[in-house]
């Protein structure tokens, strides 16, 4: 027997589909949406349809962008430092150190790492244009934010072997313990580099 | 500066609105999207659009069914064991007892639990119809499988005093261990009705 009216069974498979969301999730905002306003689902379904239409990369640094923008809002600001260039892995990363406000540069973004089990090489990110950006902009350091996982190391060695030629300054994210975190629960490989990395109290 | 573009804000400000969404989950699903086929987000947009339109409430049990159906599936099935009949509060209850596939006979969807504080009064559920299926009908039993929660309780003892009157033998679901779980875990209320309920060992 079919307990589902097919509408409801599609919208749970539509839910299913997006990361960390299982079954039974699907089942609860599915539920949840047909008990709420009607307002809730159809300005989701308007935000979905309107994403991929209304939004593109800007041609500086590939963050995402308002459709029909050359540039983003970072790059095209006057108030940004010309000298530091961070680059990441994702758009989602420019948001999260946006958030910091402790980096005031020019971002990069690859749109991926390096990954030859997927096949996922140096043509298929946005790494000529950031050889051409350092090569031709006046930057001084490039901090290379890559995700501290061995894809995101690699990609680093990788990049940092390309923009050796530009005497800029290179530089890792640090790697430690988070802050708010317990030795306790942290990894040996955290702990080793915590260990390797410490730095003299002050005051 | 605003970092992101307005369509990113306004799906991320969507997703925020879904129950157990917070804004680190709402933009990890967006950003997700974004790199996504184009289908999966005009999938999920099409579903939600078509969820409200597409579905209507069964007349008999008040269980969600494609719109134009007078009867649900299960209504409308010769199958089903026309003695018994199972009060929930929620469409997505009966999903979860049906998945047991635990119970035979037929169902009846409140739409919610009495609640003085929110105003939620008898005439704001599906009890009159309730009261008027069980007068009606052949029913032996009626179980109250209402929540196991103050509301859901007070619901069922409402409910088992309009129903006095017709002679029909009504239950509520046993309250114990979940199954799986672990004494030392379980809440003083649970383990009291655990022990109260205890059962003689077959076999």
């Amino acid at each position: 027997m079919q307990v589902l009216p097919e509408p409801i069974q599609k919208l749970t498979a539509a839910f299913e589909r997006l990361p960390g969301i299982g079954p039974k999730t699907a089942s609860r905002l599915t539920f949840y949406l047909l008990r709420a306003a009607d307002e809730i689902s159809l300005d989701l379904a308007d935000a979905l349809a309107q994403l991929k239409s209304q939004t593109s990369l800007c041609q500086t640094c590939f963050n995402i962008t308002r459709a029909g923008q050359e540039q983003c809002e970072i790059c095209a600001s006057g108030q940004r430092d010309d000298s530091l260039l961070c680059v990441v892995e994702e758009p989602m990363d420019v948001l999260m150190l946006e958030r910091t406000a402790g980096f005031h540069g020019r971002y990069h973004v690859l749109h991926g790492v390096l990954s030859p089990i997927e096949g996922i090489g140096p043509s298929d990110l946005k790494i000529a244009a950031l050889i051409e950006r350092v090569r031709a902009g006046n930057f001084q350091e490039v901090i290379l934010a890559t995700n501290p996982s061995m894809e995101g190391d690699a990609t680093a060695l990788y990049l940092h072997q390309q923009l050796a030629p530009f005497h800029v300054r290179i530089t890792r994210l640090a790697r430690g313990l988070p802050v708010g975190g317990d030795l306790e629960y942290a990894d040996q490989n955290t702990l080793l580099r915590a260990l390797a990395g410490r730095q003299n109290m002050s005051g």
